[in-house]
């Protein structure tokens, strides 16, 4: 049993990054690294700056050059940015540099085809320098891997519809406008509606995972943007006002996938605002024999993603080289016990 | 690839059979096979007694050894009684001939401490023939692989919660008295909350495989019968009356278990007359960091039992030898392909 901890870069030190470098430290990873741009926090010990209660004599930085050369680090935890295009550069820096990656970028879950040349320009890189590449977070668990464990009970699947959902209040008022806040539901349908580009949303790319986990392949994916109407008078105070009934407090981005096996999958991914006692949502339906039904009510989507991400460093280490995306890896299991028992066979 | 189908003997020919055997059949089994000692369907072919469309050749039969003596299953699907002392003959006759077993027995889940003798003698004999016995069923996922499956998204469990649920209604009058039902609560307090001789319930066994699947070890286990009293006047058609509100309309069994880690897993097992809404429950909590809180809608639960059951059998032909619970078990999975695809490193 080798019992040498586990050296990290925590690549990203903003909102996300205190919980995971917490998380880091509680599972006995050892942080060697921390990147970031923020003048704000440059200069910080991660120790004083995730709250540890403690110093870990590793100082936040801009350089991550500097960094990624100056440790030997078994894994980047990366939290930055949305698409794989954003993350693109950093990704190159750790893989050039036979580095592994764990990142929260939601396009990274499966972006085989969203993004597929940087994606296959990773791979070939990383199985060069005998390193793997994963994107992880929510999704790995909540809308791909549970869904498989769940359809263990199952004997035919016909059709799975997933809902989830985020607070449009969350994120500020360009966001609250590309959501149809406050329109009628005819500006919606003429302005928001029908896009001429289509952005893959994210359950584009779990749902795409899921197809793989099942071993189906894929026909057709389709989205359509849904307006939310609020069904009652709805404060945002994104928009400083209140929303009257009948107006649009958000919208749905639905994904149907079909499989040339047969299966449907229709997740519907919304953003809306939320009343006083609404949550996060993430609801699964298995239409088949028999049919379920299950539900995570309100999830603590940044503390799931951060633990999530943390828990599935293990089987990343272990992971064979290239980008191995979550649906094709080991299942991500609970630390019961520090990090490094669970790498080369520990204890899974 | 091995293409040969897997080749099974049926069991127990009562009601889950019905599903096993055409789930069996869907997946493309080779069911050579088929045991049961009732005169109602002794003689019957299993295509016609399950209802398949088309005879499949195989009749049913009471003579268990000149069934496992005159075919060559690669496993048993043993659908009989609740308790590893009523099975016991039965898998003794299977694991001497070196066939695997999987059963939906409940006690066999985990009977590791409840019947301990009998299961490490299976064991023994099972190791010397090269066969693996394993207990299987709705437990198998729902009351433990998917809280493990969530779990991964966790970073620190103190406490799980769990609520399961049958209802009273369908299994007769004598099971109804004896959970309480029509009893006032000083009744019941006298009568059935502080029995002399505790019989583990089945969350016993599924709390001691949850222990296990995360690498716990077990301090104790303590079991106690709550009663649930009726909200509102409640009719049971099994006693024929209306039961009114104040009254106990069926109890919970409690059992907590505690670990030398320090989580503890309370479990509430319920049989209740069902009010004419309600279906089973599967309803989990996590608390720790962060808190979660995850529900399988009224679960069907003899279909996600026998689906259960049948998508187990690749893992069981796969394993090692001896019994072998299912929480040490590879993840069962849906079976998208034939199952013969799924065992000896095929699809998975």
């Amino acid at each position: 049993m080798d019992l040498e901890k586990i050296r990290v870069v925590q690549y990203g030190c903003g909102k996300m990054s205190k919980f995971t470098l917490r998380y880091l430290y509680e599972h006995g990873a050892q942080i060697v690294g921390a990147i970031d741009n923020n003048p704000a926090v440059i200069g910080q010990d991660v120790g004083d700056y995730a709250g540890l209660g403690t110093k870990v004599g590793t100082i936040i930085s801009d350089d991550a050059d500097r960094v990624l050369d100056d440790t030997d680090p078994d894994i980047a935890v990366m939290t930055l940015f949305s698409l794989v295009s954003d993350i693109y550069p950093h990704v190159i820096k750790c893989v050039e540099r036979g580095i592994n990656v764990v990142t929260t970028c939601e396009e990274a879950i499966y972006p085989w085809t969203t993004s597929a040349a940087l994606t296959n320009q990773i791979d070939t890189i990383a199985k060069e320098t005998d390193c793997t590449v994963t994107g992880s977070g929510m999704q790995d668990i909540y809308w791909i891997n549970v869904i498989a464990s769940v359809a263990g009970g199952v004997n035919r699947i016909d059709r799975i519809e997933g809902a989830v959902s985020y607070n449009v209040e969350d994120y500020g008022l360009a966001l609250a406008r590309v959501h149809g806040v406050d329109m009628t539901p005819d500006e919606f349908e003429q302005k928001l509606a029908h896009p001429d580009d289509i952005v893959p949303s994210y359950v584009w790319n779990s749902n795409e995972a899921l197809v793989n986990r099942f071993g189906w392949t894929l026909r057709s994916n389709r989205q359509e943007n849904v307006p939310y109407i609020a069904e009652q008078d709805t404060y945002s105070s994104t928009m400083g006002k209140t929303i009257p009934a009948g107006k649009v407090i958000g919208m749905s981005t639905v994904v149907t996938t079909e499989t040339f096996q047969g299966p449907v999958i229709v997740t519907s991914q919304i953003g809306k605002v939320y009343g006083p006692d609404e949550g996060d949502l993430a609801t699964w339906r298995i239409l088949g024999e028999p049919d379920c039904e299950f539900e995570l009510k309100k999830p603590d989507t940044p503390r799931h993603t951060c633990a999530t991400m943390i828990n599935r460093i293990p089987t990343v280490i272990d992971a064979p080289a290239g980008y191995v995306t979550a649906e094709k890896l080991r299942q991500v299991e609970y630390l019961s016990y520090p990090m490094q028992l669970y790498v080369g066979g520990g204890i899974w």
